[in-house]
This record gives structure tokens, sequence and C-alpha cells, in this order.
């Protein structure tokens, strides 16, 4: 059987955590429910990809900001929508401020914009988030995880902002070479002209929007059943809805479909002539091939005013890659005049074991010790060989070059450049009582087996060749 | 006045907070207390300070790792001493595990070194940690602050991975070039010896301990007085502990007079034994110039069993901006056979004010808005330049050009190229009709106000040319 690379890391980390539990003592040494600690070639590998993204960012003009990991909980309330206000973890009270972890980076970056007396700024920001999910590896949901967002904070014209925004979203999963996806987009009003059209009462949409968010992740069958038993919405008008949100397609067709129906004529008619800007914008930007018109699409948060979008990956079974929108209000909500705002996370911790896989396939190695060069020594009676050890070691470290030391002085060569060997270093300096009279070393390489003499005071000029190569 | 740019950063935050309290509303836009938000510049600033750090650790073969911000509470209990322990912040009780935010990076490493089985690691740790100071931004002391960890885990042989780390801590402050700075070494078992020197009972260590790790921010006046007023110290103890504990100074001088004084030559005569040849391996390795050896220092958290350390930097108020030491048992606590670990802790946000001085005074320009390049256009009643602009970002940004959008699509020229200027943006591509029948464009640089034509075809390769001068 073959296994998708998120399963076999949750199979990975199920076996880590039974062997976690030692017989002798009560209190299981791991990390928190839904967190992941980083191995070093993972954090390397996390790295990369958020160099990819963040390049992305920075070649739209973005700069980076950093915000607390809490904020104020008032700060956070009420923005989240039924679902994620819950979700939202706090701090225990011990006197002071009422504190909570932030659930994303798009209100601390509105409270942020209102801080600084900020008109315009576009940034971004890489940072951990918090939510009390129930964690699954597999669908990549966890409690603690990393985001990527950009966002832009000011006045512009109509979905200019918005389509540079998808097209940047494109150019990032096109760059990280994850496979085919699908950047879905959509109109917060036209969600709203849809749970009016299907006659469902104006009170309701939050908490309908809420049921329809879920989308992503459960079928129709089971949204409905929720929408009838917990939201109050009739079979008929469900029936209606169902009809309405299954609709997608390509960005055109969909556009030319709904005009034709004349199914927004009424009402949202205004969100569909955005819509149908946003992809003239994005066809001439060239950022359309990946964007699908999908009117299921909700998202949880209650501060989206406009365009909204989501990016999944075709043939995967994880939630969504990207996701954010415009929000043209929440600023409004820190202070007297509202600021307009667009913007994306992307969601590392998703692509993560994809990317991870592909490392892997690469071929690639990953040493756990960096370092390029060890200095081994040849013991001596007459010579203290630490001190001239250490000479060397200074000279090296003093260059900037990778080098470690094997923290046992009394191993004899074999033992020294077997360690060298197991720790994956690829040279070695040998000293003896000769080379220091001579003021030479001998460089060998560890893996070719050939060695050289090199005077001293070339030293650093040929072992910067050497790791230049 | 001169003010030093600690107590400029603390005027600023003071009127930014002042201005922070709009009158209409109860609830203050703010980030919380202890905290700070980073500017663009400001994020900047400490990621080519971080990348300092860091390239000393990897010079060492140190690897990177994460782990979660917060950790299961036991984990943390008992680790800190009794001023540390107090200091934690607890997240509430919503159901599910009992968390406490990280208040070090050390504990996690130990945890980490436990959970994952590992016998030798040399890692680095970059990440931020918790604790429910008495906020003092002249003093450097915030709520959430940023560390740099470096740690070994493994067999050593006595001292020498201790020397190899003071020598990359004074490489690492030598490089940053915050001006001179020393690093304060002494021995744990030392402090054991002199408070029972002392006369003061065995139980009372730990206690004491945490009294004497205050004289890094009180004076000893003070310190006595809490020793005897509130840890039952007696007046004749203290005055005994008094005279030991002011002994510092150069390290040789230091071991000759503790040597001459025959203080330690009942208790803790090893522990001397091994500052004399952690001093003796300094030397051999260039790292002893800036090391001062201090009896007063105590680091508060109770998990050091050998080697402590702290930097200071002279003629500044601000507290250690590194701090560390040997840990042999630490990682014990969490598994049978305990692991010995050596390690420092750089405190970025410390030396953040000065590296901000010094990065203003270099005259350096920083743009809130990184963009190169701008493309302006001339308004057509036959073409439709927004199709033509959109058509050159693509051209740009499929290049990795950095070019930002000015999202005004009927602004005029004059008004673009004012838009660009306001932004700082170096260059604007301008077309207008010609350009576009021609294939060409107007390049024009908006510091020099110097135009050339350019071939459409040549674009990416003139531009490209531009950036990197």
């Amino acid at each position: 059987m073959d296994l998708k690379p998120e399963q076999i890391e949750e199979q990975r980390i199920e076996e880590q955590q039974k062997e976690q539990q030692p017989q002798e003592k009560q209190l299981i040494i791991k990390n928190p429910k839904g967190t992941r600690d980083f191995l070093p070639q993972q954090v390397l590998i996390r790295k990369q990809a958020i160099k990819i993204i963040t390049d992305i960012f920075e070649q739209h003009g973005a700069v980076e900001i950093d915000t607390p990991v809490f904020e104020l909980r008032e700060i956070l309330m009420g923005k989240y929508g039924e679902v994620g206000g819950k979700l939202i973890y706090d701090l225990q009270d011990q006197g002071g401020e009422i504190l909570s972890l932030r659930y994303d980076l798009t209100v601390p970056f509105a409270r942020y914009i209102a801080t600084h007396g900020y008109k315009r700024l576009k940034r971004y920001h890489v940072g951990k988030v918090y939510r009390r999910e129930n964690p699954s590896i597999s669908y990549g949901r966890f409690r603690e995880f990393f985001q990527c967002d950009f966002d832009f904070a000011g006045e512009n014209d109509p979905m200019v902002a918005d389509a540079e925004l998808i097209r940047m979203v494109d150019q990032i999963f096109t760059k990280l070479d994850l496979g085919p996806f699908h950047i879905k987009v959509s109109h917060r009003k036209l969600l709203d002209a849809m749970i009016n059209i299907a006659g469902i009462p104006k009170t309701q949409f939050k908490t309908v929007c809420s049921s329809i968010d879920k989308l992503n992740r459960q079928s129709w069958k089971e949204v409905k059943q929720e929408l009838i038993e917990q939201k109050g919405v009739t079979e008929e008008q469900a029936e209606k809805l169902s009809q309405l949100v299954q609709l997608k397609g390509e960005p055109y067709q969909m556009i030319q479909q709904l005009k034709e129906q004349k199914l927004f004529e009424q009402q949202g008619q205004e969100a569909l002539d955005e819509m149908e800007l946003l992809f003239n914008l994005l066809k001439q930007m060239n950022g359309l091939k990946n964007v699908i018109f999908d009117l299921s699409l909700a998202r949880g948060a209650d501060y989206y005013t406009g365009l909204i979008q989501e990016t999944e990956l075709l043939g995967r079974q994880v939630g969504p890659i990207s996701g954010g929108g415009r929000y043209d209000n929440l600023v409004g909500t820190f202070q007297k005049n509202s600021i307009p705002c667009v913007g994306a996370a992307i969601g590392i911790d998703r692509i993560f074991p994809i990317i991870e896989e592909k490392f892997k396939n690469s071929g690639k190695v990953f040493r756990e010790n960096q370092s390029d060069f060890i200095v081994a020594t040849i013991p001596s009676h007459n010579i203290d060989m630490t001190a001239e050890k250490f000479k060397i070691y200074d000279l090296l470290w003093s260059n900037g070059i990778k080098a470690d030391v094997c923290y046992r002085l009394h191993w004899n060569l074999g033992k020294q450049l077997s360690y060298a060997n197991e720790q994956q270093i690829p040279y070695a300096i040998i000293i003896g009582e000769d080379e220091v009279k001579q003021e030479i070393v001998q460089l060998k390489d560890l893996i070719s087996k050939k060695e050289e003499i090199v005077n001293l005071k070339d030293l650093i000029k040929v072992i910067k060749q050497k790791v230049e190569n």
C-alpha cells in the first residue's frame, strides 16, 4: 500500500509518541498535543519554503513587520465567527491585562495599522498562530502553525490590489511546485445574496455562513443537516441554497452562466460585476490560469467584505493551503475611519509534508552537523598539541570557516577521524609534532581519502576554495 | 541633555501610548504591556543582527531546531528558582492539557533531547520567550523577548565545550560591534562553596542563590538586607558572604589571589581547577581577552551545575546581554540517564536599541517600500492602457523584479510619478500609445530624472543591470 507523505508523518508521530511513554514516570516527556517539534532538517526545509514565499512578497514591494504572540483579549473578540471564537487560546488571569494568543495574523495587522496610524502599508508577516482545534496531521490541522501573510492596507481602485494578490498566490504555488492547484475565489456579498435569495432571514446570515464554510471539509449532506437541525433553516430554503452554493467553474463560463440565469440581477449584481473586473485584471496580468469561481466559498471569519479566496491542492486531502480576502471594515473596529485591506495567508504547515517528500526524493543530503572541517591531532610528548589545535581553530573561526571540535582531547588520531566520519564532516586538518615544527598541516578529504600538505600561511586560502567548490 | 538610545525609545513608546488613547472608546488599541510591535525597519535590523549571531553558531557546526511556544506546565515546573517560577505565563485551563508559555529555550531544549532520544546535538534556536516581569524599557526588560540560544548536549572532556562557548560569545559581541563588554564567568559549585563557607545551612542554598542573582541589578546593600530580613541569614553570615561574592577580576590574577588566600582549599577546589582549565583553553583559542572571573555571578535558574556566564556591556545600564552555563542534570529530569549540556542565550532585545542607533548613524536609508520599479501609463482613448500596464507587470514579476503597483488606474502620469516619489521607488517604466505601438518603454530614473528609451525585448536585461548597481 502506498501511503501519502502526510500519512507516513502521522504514523511516525504516533509511533514516536508511543515510545515516549516511559514506564517509570507519570509525566510523558512530549510536546503539547497538536504542536510539533521541528528537527534540524525540517527547519532547513521550512526556511527554504518561507524564503520562496517572502521573496515573492518582497517583489511586490512588501516590508516585514512583527507583533506579539498574544493580544489584549478584547482586540480579538467577535472577529472569527461562531466557530473560530471558541478556538481562541486564553492566557490565565494572573493579574494585569487579559490576554489571548493570536488566532491569525490579520486581526493583529489591523490593530497594528490603528496603533501606529498608518494610512497605507504593504506588509508581510511570518509567524505562528494558535487555535484549539481537534488536531489532524493528515489534514494538516494543528494547534500551533505557521502563517505567511501578505496584506495591503490603503485606498485603491476596485479589484486592482485584489487581482495582484491572486496573481501573487498563483506565483507562490507555481514556484513551490507542489503539483496542480486551484485558487477558488468568490465574493462575500454574493454569499449574502445567495442566503437572502434562499429566503433565510438576515439575522441568520453569520451562523449560516459558518455552516457553509465547513464545505471545504464536509459534504453538502452534512452541512445541510446542520443547517436544518441547528440553524433553523427549512428543507425548502436548504434546497434553494444547495442549488446556488454548488455552482463553480472556469471564471468566464461562470460569469456567463450566472448572467444568463439572471441569478444575481436583483441583488449581488455589483459583486458579480466586481468579480468580472477581477477576472479581466487577472487575465491581463496572466494570473487567471488556476482560478476557479466557486460559490460555495464562505471563509469562517466575520471580517470579510468583498473578495474571498482559498487555494486547494488537487488530489491531496489537506485543507486549504491559502486563505484570505478583502476586509474593508476591520481597521474601523479599532479607529474612527477604517482603512480598506486585502490579504492572504499561506499555510506552510499544510504543504510541509509535500515539500519534505520532494526534498527526500531530490537525493539532497542533509548533514545534522554543518561543519566543513575538524582539526585532528597526533599525540605528542614534546608539544602541547591541545594548544596547537586551538590555535588552528582560532584561525578557522576568525575567518568564518565552519569547524567542529571533537570534545575528547586525548583520543588518538583514528578515533578523532571516526568522529568526523560519523558527523559527516568532509575534511580533517591533521597536525602532529612535525607539522607544528614545519608550520604545515595535512589536509585530508575524508570522502576521497586524498591528502595534501598545505602551508599554514596558505591554509585559509586553500580551504576557502574547497568550501566554495 | 544627551539621551541614551534606550531612553529615546522609552520616550517614543510612552508618547505613542499616550496618543493611542482615543477619547470616544474605552478599549485602548495597543500591544500588551511589556511587548513590542516591530516596525519594518526594526525587523530588518533585527534580522541582520540575528544573522550575524546564527552565522557564528553555524560556524561551530550547529543546526537549527524549533519547538512550540508553549510546553506542558509540568515540564517547566521547578526549573527556574523561586523568582523565575512566579514569572511563568500560564494558559487558561480550557480543557485538555495544562500548558504554560516557555520561559526560556533551555528547558524546551532539554525536553527536546529527551523526546527525540538524542545522545549528542549541537543546536541553535531563535525564538521568543515569555516572563511576567515588571517591564523596563531602559533596562531592556520585556515580557516577550527574543533569545538566540546555542547549546551543546553530549559527552565531552572538562571545559572543552565550555571554552568553545565562551569564545563564541566573545566572537558574537565583537562582530556585533556594540562597544566594550565583559564576559563574566564563574562556577556554580564555587557559589555553593561560598554560601557554605559563610556558614549558611545547605537548605538555604537555593533561596540565597536567588538573592545573590539580583546583584546584576541591585546593590550589595539591598541584597544583604533581603538576605537578613527574608532569608534568615545572620549579619555575620552576610558579612562573610559579602567578602567572598565581591571578588572579581582578570582571570589569572583571580586564580592566583584565590590560591594564595586558600579560600577554596577545603571545598570548591575542584571547581577552581576547572576554572583554571577553562582559562587555559580560552587563552589557547584566543578567547580570553574580555573575560572577567566574577564570584558574584549566580544565575537565577536552578539547573546550572558548572560554568555560569553573563555578558555585560560597559557603560550601558542594560541587563546582561548573554547568559548561560553548564547544566549536566537537566535532561536527567526527563529521562533515566542525563546528558551533559552547556549553552548560552544571546539577548537580542537588550542590544536592539544600540544596533538601531548604529544603523541610524550609519546614514543608511531604509525604504518602507522595497520596490525598485513602478509601471506608469499615459492615458489613451485608443488602447486599453491598463491591459498594457499589467502585461509589463507580468513580465517584471515573472522575472523576479521588485515592482509596486499604483492602485489608482485613472490617475494621470504626474500623479502616478508623485506616488512613486512618495514611496521612494527609484525607477519608473512609462508607456503610452506610441510606446505600445513601437514596443518600447521610457525608463526614467526618478532620482536623477534621466530618461532612456528601451526596447521591450531588452527591458529585463537592462533593468537587472540597474538593480545590480
